[in-house]
């Protein structure tokens, strides 16, 4: 999988013009990044008197962050899983009128896939919030601006994706399947963006 | 260097209780992600006709971004050897009024040294957004998304970095000095908010 390179080795190959990993495949593992940060801060209550009264409740979290974690890496590779139909329609013939349609019908059904990863990519990110917003109240104080980098890395992949979503749907004929997956990813942006900007305001508030 | 590992072995070290790599590590690699993607925007416009009249100034803007990507992530360990003087600090004795007076003057050295790093990172991610800024115009068209996505990394390293100079600025007994970072992390923050929020919006602009 992607995430089994060095991180230097990564950064090059983005940096390249290689078609991916591009900006879903970054925002996965931002995301990922984001919900390892809130594992530390719930690792860190561990055997502390002061959390004993949450340690149940942490293991449980735990369990779920570090799982959630795996599956956001996994993102990486669905996204470019999902964007290849797309490159490959782009490369099709459009000589005649014939080899137009079967263009514009291959590309239709590839512009789908290839929102659905962004779009599924964001409900996770969402379920990674919620589990950093408790962690904010039950992680660890002293790694308490550990939360907040967590969410502002998760903000940062659910907007990136976002825009994976918007670009291809963009394109789409079908303009009901277009607005559906927009309306679906205006929501996750509207309920993300708030609940970050939350956490993060009363992380700033303790903190400062 | 902590950037040449892999991966998957970085999201696990993360998670763990280990000191480090924490919020800054992370930060800076996000702020890496985030260069890396203008690097990409910036390469796939080469010996594109319609970007002719750029060239010269995409090579020039391609070398900065390479170096400054570099830069970012030596920042991860930046990070690491800047928190350890103040991992230290908290071991040292205070039993004794006197083990107290020197605890005090060595855990005011480590804090300087703790907050300088992030706010370094700061203004190396503002850098980073300049050249965005710059890319969203003259870099390639269909990667345009991919501007967008590297801004809200950007984005997130710089708020995420700047919880890490307010954590130990507001440790410090110098007043002084831990307003005189604060303001500096402020004016970063209040550029680099705005400036990342126009060219998000721009790119979504021309995305929906």
């Amino acid at each position: 999988m992607m995430a089994d390179q060095n991180m230097n080795d990564f950064l090059e190959v983005l940096s390249s013009s290689a078609p991916v990993p591009g900006g879903g495949g970054a925002s996965a593992y931002a995301a990922a990044i984001g919900m390892s940060l809130g594992t530390m801060v719930a690792n860190l209550t561990t055997g502390k008197k002061k959390y004993a009264e949450y340690q149940q409740e942490i293991e449980e979290v735990i369990v779920k962050s570090e799982a959630l974690t795996k599956e956001l890496v996994t993102y990486m590779d669905k996204d470019a899983e999902a964007f290849e139909p797309l490159s490959k329609a782009y490369g099709l013939p459009k000589n005649t009128p014939e080899e137009l349609v079967v263009r514009e019908e291959v590309m239709e059904k590839a512009l789908v896939v290839a929102s659905e990863a962004p779009l599924a990519l964001m409900e996770k990110v969402l379920e990674a919030m919620k589990i950093l917003e408790r962690l904010a109240v039950i992680g660890s104080a002293l790694a308490i601006s550990d939360v907040g980098v967590g969410i502002q890395m998760a903000k940062a992949a659910l907007n990136g994706a976002s825009l994976n979503v918007f670009i291809n749907t963009k394109l789409m004929k079908n303009e009901a399947v277009a607005e559906d997956m927009n309306s679906k990813a205006d929501e996750l942006l509207a309920e993300g963006n708030d609940l970050a900007d939350e956490i993060f305001d009363a992380v700033m508030d303790r903190i400062r």
